[in-house]
């Protein structure tokens, strides 16, 4: 499966032998070693700073956390044992919720749409332009993380950051309920809102899971003929549920909260899909067809194990002849301006996402 | 210095207690070493694979070459074997200069403007809409590589692929001429274009010492009074002289062109100061005030030393109100478009360049 593995192993055992030369002149060593030769690229061990001349203190303060307790490995043996981890952490999650929308100035109530559970977030203080105008968000977290409340905080900060009504969509995750059970509630909300509002004045935005959802979603519209929205938002999107992209190698070990495909994702990605390919375009949108998909803007960061699943979905749109801006950030892991929407660098994201959505919503 | 060195050592050691342990679970022998506390990142030795499935076939050829031979770690100990080191070098790629062309459709003539020598680069067919327009080149190559006709492949290739004119700038290097002759040539052949071409007719481009010029050139355009250009394309400038950014960790090894700061770069950036601040903005163009700049489309790649580089520039550019679009290509290590025009991905990145400037440029 993962023949690089073993080739790993060997790699670290060379690395015994020639440590000290590599102490001496790594630039010798490094070239010498391997790279001179046609093939996979030979990378030593490293300690890698934090880039603190080149990001925010707070920034810099998020780089050096470790990695992600409890989520990023996780590998329960059964479904009781997933529920129970997903319970435990989305209690943290959930906790921190109020103290969010206070600082983001947002209120929130429940709801449900068609049948799904949904929360609403605005902010106390409503733009004129923005009161025709709603989003929808899907949240994070693998198909696995974050129900109910724990899942609302990428809503809270778009609320609070753009001055909009939020919808977020609690929709159903395995092992409870698999594929299509999540796509199926986000398609129900969204058949729900332009029941009462112009396609014109509807966003659809989500990070990761999230953003992966939002482009099987215009998928699952455009073969349903059900209008699209005016702009979507999908950040860091899981484009791509197989183990594939060029960083899912090169920031492995990097990113601190995906850290690795070889952590939860396989496992989560496998009992999202049920026993169906992880190449259907409803599960990996990548490997579907972006022609007249709307505007769309594009976030992820140097760090990120998604800045492959990010730019290769940029691409693809781009290809396809549709609008898409990308915004890199610096030092940024996976998604860290919806785990921390507080430091500066996250503020300017989700300014930018706003921004990018209200230039193409209709007033 | 870079403590980073000795600390890469002590890792190096590390791993060869550990490497048994590692063969077994790398999950648990990462988390448990050393990335369960605040600080640095510990990324153990990799051998990272070809995405062969993620990128054309002939970039996958691209990115399993080794790394750029005698380029990439150069260090000659004096001004005479810089020089020829740099005429070695040049030499082969100004052979391949005219098969490039050929291939292009794209005629060059040589000229001297405002006492500077230039490359003129036509396509032999020249859109309506395209025949008042100049596009200004700076070439890349570290302010050392890349004089006369070797420094002509950029702008051969969009020219051919844009159908635009371009004049390229044989601007003036150390060890002969640091720090500002360069500058200095650029700024008196873009006056040399403005005084027969509107600016809203002329576009400026250019790729790694050329991104950075090009962003230099605007600001000492802005400095001095002279209008500025309708569009520029600064490729995964060289913005920072200074060895800051997190690409410089997290892609070094990785990225088969520059490698390292720890090769070549440090000393032709030191060449070309000459004693001056590598922070001066002439020379490290992000610590410049880019309001005022005119729309700006970068381009860089998810191996790239200089995607720190990039994604800081056009953070900047968006923070200072420009209008500035970002393309990161799936594999790319430096500078690939300009290195070999002819992959596919190449051919897509000079397209969205010659698109932007085309949608900026008047008509």
């Amino acid at each position: 499966m993962r023949p690089v593995r073993s080739a790993t192993l060997a790699l670290a055992l060379s690395l015994c032998t020639l440590a000290p030369a590599y102490a001496q002149s790594p630039l010798e060593q490094v070239e010498g070693d391997a790279n001179k030769g046609t093939g996979p690229r030979t990378v030593p061990g490293r300690i890698i700073p934090v880039p603190t001349a080149t990001v925010s203190p707070e920034l810099a303060a998020t780089i050096a956390k470790p990695y992600r307790a409890l989520a990023w490995n996780a590998n329960p043996p059964d479904a009781a044992a997933w529920t129970a981890l997903v319970n435990h952490l989305a209690e943290g999650a959930a906790a921190a919720q109020p103290g969010w929308r206070e600082k983001l100035g947002v209120t929130m109530t429940t709801g449900v749409m068609a049948g799904v559970p949904v929360f609403i977030l605005q902010p106390k203080e409503m733009p004129a332009e923005n009161r025709n105008r709603v989003l929808l968000n899907l949240h994070g977290g693998g198909y696995v993380y974050g129900p109910g409340e724990a899942g609302t905080g990428e809503a809270a900060a778009m609320a609070g950051y753009g001055h909009f009504k939020v919808i977020e969509v609690d929709y159903r995750m395995p092992p409870a309920a698999p594929y299509p059970a999540a796509m199926d509630d986000a398609m129900a909300v969204y058949k729900a809102v332009l029941a009462t509002t112009d396609p014109a004045h509807v966003a659809v935005f989500g990070t990761s899971t999230g953003g992966g959802m939002t482009l099987a979603l215009m998928l699952r519209a455009k073969a349903e003929g059900v209008p699209l929205p005016a702009a979507i938002a999908p950040g860091t999107p899981w484009s791509d549920l197989t183990d594939s992209g060029d960083s899912y190698q090169t920031n492995e070990w990097l990113d601190n909260i995906l850290v690795s495909y070889q952590g939860y994702l396989g496992h989560a990605a496998k009992l999202y899909a049920n026993g169906r390919d992880l190449k259907d375009p409803q599960l990996s949108p990548i490997y579907g067809d972006f022609h007249g998909f709307p505007p769309a803007i594009l976030t992820t960061g140097t760090r990120d194990l998604f800045l492959s699943n990010t730019v290769r979905t940029h691409r693809k749109l781009r290809q396809a002849g549709v609008e898409a801006e990308l915004q890199v950030f610096e030092g940024f892991s996976h998604a860290y301006y919806t785990i921390d929407p507080f430091i500066p660098e996250s503020r300017e994201a989700f300014g930018e996402i706003a921004q990018f959505l209200s230039a193409h919503l209709a007033k």
